[in-house]
Order: C-alpha cells, then structure tokens, then sequence
C-alpha cells in the first residue's frame, strides 16, 4: 500500500506521466483535474481516480521523470541495449565513466544484481553530487562504487573488469587504460554524438575486435485502437553506440 | 582459457560471426581462411590468429548465433528493451507465454537472476523442447520454470508475479488470466507483428492502464573509419511492443 | 533584382527560415539582429547581410511558409514522391481529392507542367477558399482548375485521366469513381494517417493492381562539418502513402 | 493497345515486377505460371491474366527494372526528392555531374519538360555510354545534353544555369565551377554516402547558404488488408543528401 513519502508515477489518460513525492498535504493539477495525495495514500498500486492511475516507478520511470539532469540524458532505449550488450549478469564487475547523471549506471546496476560491482568515475564535481543524489534519493545504485575522479587517475586492476562503458567526448584519451583493465576478450561500450566521433574512435581501436557501430531508434504509437499511427514527432538521435571485445 | 567442448564466437574481420563448440578435430573455413580449433583450445578469451578473433559468447550471440529456432526469432533488440521496461529485477517473479525458441526467456531470466523465478509456457510440444533444448545446450535459464501447456491451464496463484511477457496471436484470449495473476500495478508486455492484432488487444485492455505502443529499430554503420555509413540493409520490422499496467 | 512586393526567403544562420513580401518599410527580427527591407530590394537573389541570406522561394519553400493552413499539411517529402510516382509528366490529366491547404496540387502542377491540366476537389468551402488563396497569392497552380465539389457530384469523362491523388478520411468510398475516370492501367495514390485505413481502403481496391504501401521518412542533420550528426527531433509521422493502378 | 515492341511492366501478385519488350514469341515464367507475350500483344493496359497484371512502365519502373547499372544505383526516393528541392520547373537548365547511370538525369528531364535543358556530364566512357543507351532505349531524356566529359573541363556560361546536381566523389573539388556557373541564388544538391564527406564538403562550402543536409528513408509494407505490417527488411542507407544555395 502507498504510504507517505513513497516516490510514485503519475498517468493522465496515457500521455502525461509525474513522478511525485507522496505528502499527505500535496495534489497535482492537470487540465484542471486535481488528484489530492491523501486519496492515494493507503491504496494499492495500480489504484485508478478519475483520469489518474498510480504506479511505484519502474526503473525507466525514475530515469526519465525522476532523475535530475545536469548532462544530456542517455535515454532508456540506449542503456537497456548496452547493459546486455555488454554481457553483463549477476556479479559482474563493470566500470564505467564518465556517470554523467548516473541514468547508465543504475541501469548496469540493476543487471549486476547485489553481487555485482559498478565502478563509476565522474571527473566534474556537479555531476558526480548530482548522480549520487539521483541514485540515493530513489535508494538504487547499493553495488555502485561512485567517484569522483577521472578514469586515469583511478588504481585499477589489470585483466579485472568483466565489461566496461564510456560516455566522454575523446574516449579515445582513454582506450589504453580501458583496454588494460579489461579482462581479456571482455566488452567495452561507448556512446558517442557525432560521426565525426565515431571516426576517431574506430581509427584508435586497435586493441579490439568484433567492432560494431549502430543507433537504436524508438517510434511510439498512439494508442487509440480505431486509429493506429505513430506519433507525430519522434527523437531523431541520441548517440551512436560503439561495442568492441578486447583483443 | 578455452578448453575442449567450450562455445565460442568466431569473429571474421567484423563482418561474419559463427557460434562454435570447440572440438580438437574441428576447424572452419571463412573465404578459404582456416582455423583449426586445436590452435584455439588453450588460449585465452580474445586470442586472435589472422583475420579471426574468438571470444566466449555473449547472451546476445548466443540468442543470434547458438539458438535453433522453430519460430520467429524475437530479436534482442526487442528483448533487451522489454525485460527492462518489465521493471524486472534480482528475485521478480515473471511469466511468459508463449516460450518460442527462449529468446525472450533467457533475457528475461538473467536480469531476473539467480533468485528470480521465471514461469515460461508453450504450448507447442516442439516448440517447448526446442526451447528446453536452446536453453540447456547454453546452460541458461537456471531460474525458467518450462512448462509445455497453454497459459490458461496453468495453475498460477492470483496476484503473484512481478511482471509478464505475451507472445502469441491472440493475446487479448489470456488477458483475464493475465491481469489476474500479476500484482496490483505491475506491468504485462506484448509482442504483435501486425497493427490489426495492436487495434484488437488494446480494445480490450480494460483493466490495464499506462498503456503504450512502440518499435524498436536499429541501424547498424560499418565499421570503416574513413568511411562512416549506415549499412545497405537493415531489418525493417520484427514486431511492435505493447505494455500496461494493471489496474 | 529583388523589387517591392516580391515574396523572399530569409534564411538566418541555416536555422530559421521565413517567408516575407518584401515592402519598403518592413523589417523582420531574429535574436535583436534586424533586416530592414529596404536593403533588400535592389539587391540580386543571394544577398548576404550579417546572418541573413536572402532567396527567391522555391516551390517547397512556399508550401513549408507561405501557405495558410487549415488543414493538416502534406509534407513535401511526401508529395514529391506522389507526383513522380503517379508517372506525371509534360501534359498529363490529373484529378485530385481534397484539396485540402493546395500542397499537394502545386506540386501536381508543376510537374504536369503548363500543358498539363490538375482537376482538383474540395467540398468544404473554407478549405477551397483558402487553397484557392494560397495558390494566387503565390502565382502558383495556372493549370489547376479548383472546384468546390464532392469528387462524386463532378461530371467527368471516363477513362480519361492519366492519374488520381485522393486524400480524404474515407476513400473507399470515392473508389467506384476513381477506377470509372481514370484511362485503363494508370495510377492512383492515396495519403492515409492510420493503419486502420489502409486495412479498410486495401480491401476494397479490387480494381486495382500493383498495389504500394509505404511511407517517407526524412531525416535532417546538423550543418556543422566537425559535428556531423542527426537533429535531436525528427517528424515521427505525416501519413501512410498507398498506390495502385488501374486494371 | 500494347504492340509488339512495347517495354511493358509485368507485376506478379503485387510481389515481383518485371520490364520486358513485347516479342511475340516472348513469354515469362515466375513460380511455374507462365505468361505468353503473344497474349498480351493487342491487349489493353491494365490487363490481367492469372497473377499477371500488365502496365506501360512508370519512370520509376523504367528507372528499378529497366536501366542498366554500371554504378551505385540512386533511388527515386532520393532523386524525386532532389529535382523538387532544385525547385527545376517547366524550361529549367540544370547541370548534373557525374551523371553515372541516368537515373537522377531522366527524374530532372521530367520536370523540367520540353522547354527544359539538362547538361549531363560524365567523365567515364562506360558509364556515359551505359547512360546514353539507357536514355536512349526507353526514349527518355529529349531535353538532355550528355557529356564524356570532367565538369571542370566543360565551356559553360557564368551565372546561366537554374539548379545543380553533383553526385561524385570529391564533390568540394568542383565547387568552385559549380558557384560560378549557378545563377546567383539557386540552389546546388549533392549525394554522398559517407558522412566522412558531408565534413569535408560543408567546410568548403563558403560561397553558399541555407544548407542542408538530410536522408530520406522508406519503408514498404505488406498489402494483405488483415495484416498491415512494414516488410522484414529494407534499405538501410543509399546516400546523404546537401543541398545549398549560391550567395
């Protein structure tokens, strides 16, 4: 049952998604219908009011409408692809850099599972506060291990990491010790804007095979059964994605 | 490092992939570029002899490469997508209807993990042991339940699983037992090639909200870097993904 | 030489674009920088100024700026492909219904060209009105002969137009009509947004063969030679394209 | 009436499309259903003979089944889009270099018409040839100069030509030649297939503004009414599109 001081995920009528703290004294207010927290707490989840429906966010939820953004977002589309891209399971022990605003992080997290390690490496102060704030506030990320603190300067051990993800502008700067603390044969992923990006990285990835560049797209539909159509606009791009397996 | 008998992934110059076991006697032949497997039994992960680099395999490889299929393959572009937007996590409880070839299952069972439970039913008897048969030879799903029964024969406890997975025709069939089974609020997903079956199932979705129709695309670039350009071919449809909620 | 009255692009920093007459008084404003025209007039096409750059418009441009809409607007990604793919040439009858904002009859136009002759359809007199404003305003259209009929209240030849556009909701209901006037194996096409339509209009073209369907989808990306990639937002959707020909 | 001579589409079921002369002792034989050309002779267009339907060919039919392809074929998705976005009219000049196969030269004859003039140029002898004979069998492109000649070789008046077409290599090693001879104000088009060469080309695009650069894709569907759903694969990538106009 809700309680107060959950986090849940508020829908009007399918289009319009909130994630809310529940205070006994707050409401929400769209297009002029209200929903009063206090109706919510003590109900079960999936309980319906009106045009309202509220659900405990799922993962996605509290990336995309929970988290705080002080860097471009890395959407869902993205991160799902990666984490099992990079083979990574339960016990994994996975680095990553930089955390950006941790949306990667807890999403490798979750694959890893409690006897999993995430080592994160975020070298701007505001976004290293930042993701660790977004991770504590929803309680995910425990087998997170965040510094603040660029990947060259971290002590790691050679032969170590069961797969890795890179999300810098010059990833390139880092392919020597990516490729050190890589176990052999093990994946590295990167996410990259721009071809030109791309470009630069391919030349410098000597130390690696089975290369793959590719874009994962996401199209939404509407949901009205009598008229079947995408929506009318979609997001044209996010990054590319960048895998390879060390050599 | 590899020893007799192991799976590995045979990379040819980016661009062919093969799923191998490893047998002394055994070799093969890429544009007349031969590897004997006596020269890999011994190496390590990553080893890497003219133009061929092997690697364990990945899930994914394993799912694209390792996996015979009786049916229509769900791609993993499509399952990596589903078993986290399931909000599936270490310990959920997950049923899946139908099986297939367990493409979808042994995804669903690894982001499950080792105390997850995951009830996959087929109700095809060749399906089910293909599917039994896939998951074995890989040594996957150690936490699959497989059931050879049609999903509404089954014995399920009311308002007991974490999230669950449909691929079938006629889905809007099971959605009574569906919605019955999962918890208050917890999300169900579907899998639909056609936008007639998307207008049938979500009609009746009645007792589910958050409702949501997508596609998920890739594109896949070569990996020249002087060169940078999507493919000449790309898939161009798998099957458009619906999720609820109960409610 | 650009003169007073003359209708003008003005692109700034590849960014924006703007249809605007040019009148010796007016300016236009973008981000404080300011473009008087009377700098303007008397200049060639191509003028330069600041991060102004001043065009003829061409047909997509008057169709993207200029014209009013009260319709949902066909995109020219998608009546470019129309036009050609109904095989219009130097001369060719062509009918068209609705009309709709004259987006599509304008490109119809040009490629039938000054011999050629566009019948065009509209039943609602405001959006006849409109399109009829739209095509003088811009000089545009001298072979289009506009009514403001029902296509099934018009009094026309059979087997006498060399190819049909229809874009109306029903258009199953105009088939009967269409196949009557169209010349033996000639082309119809229609714009539909939903897949549900399509299901319902393919049913019914049993008069028709080599029958398409298909959709356009444009991509635009970003100018800067050192950032070569995709714009954040895309057009998700504009309408299903379907065409067959008469037998 | 067709007669002995005619090119003629030939459509299987909506599924395969074939461009054959009319002979009368001609026949095809697709999945073991044979059509005898002597059947067809006297007949008129649009008729249907089992799952044989037959059509004058469309320029877009002419262009997929029946020209010969020395080079990288350009699609009528692509080349439709282009002539419009050159905003070629009725009695346009417009110069295109390297004409390769014909394909985007007979798309820019046709909407140009009659009173157009398209100067082709092609510094291959096979290609210029294949195009030439191309042209010639299907009696496109009577508004069409071909040249065997470098671009930068040809004698051409400054500020004379309407709209330009580049679809070469090293586009940028022209540019010069292409700004000079463009009226001022109108636009150049250019294809390229990597976006290493989007780069380079949008550095040296100085003398020109309001740029462009885009894809266009499209994605066929499956026609059976009961089933709408896009086809399993399409084309992934044919060429980048930049289009900018001469300051």
């Amino acid at each position: 049952m809700f309680k107060e001081g959950d986090w849940v995920l508020i829908v009007y009528k399918d289009e319009k998604r909130y994630l809310r703290r529940l205070e006994s004294k707050g409401s929400i207010n769209v297009k002029k219908e209200v929903l009063k927290f206090s109706e919510v707490i003590g109900k079960e989840e999936g309980f319906k009011k009106g045009n309202f429906s509220i659900f405990r966010p799922t993962l996605e939820d509290i990336i995309l409408y929970g988290f705080k953004r002080k860097t471009q977002i890395i959407y869902p589309k993205d991160t799902f692809f990666i984490a099992f891209k990079l083979d990574i399971r339960e016990g994994s022990k996975v680095f990553e850099f930089g955390t950006g605003s941790g949306c990667t992080t807890v999403v490798l997290s979750r694959l890893a599972g409690s006897k999993g390690e995430i080592y994160s490496f975020e070298s701007s102060p505001e976004f290293y506060k930042n993701a660790k704030t977004n991770m504590e506030t929803f309680g995910l990320g425990k087998n997170v291990k965040l510094f603040n603190k660029d990947f060259l300067e971290a002590d790691l051990e050679e032969n170590s990491f069961d797969a890795g993800f890179v999300d810098v502008k010059e990833p390139w700067l880092y392919l020597e010790k990516i490729h050190r603390v890589l176990k052999k044969g093990r994946p590295a992923g990167f996410l990259l804007p721009t071809t030109n990006q791309i470009s630069v990285l391919l030349k410098e990835m000597k130390g690696f095979s089975n290369i793959e560049v590719l874009e994962i797209m996401i199209r939404y539909y509407k949901t009205v059964p009598e008229r079947i159509r995408p929506e009318d606009t979609m997001i044209g791009h996010t990054g590319y994605l960048i895998f390879g397996r060390k050599i």
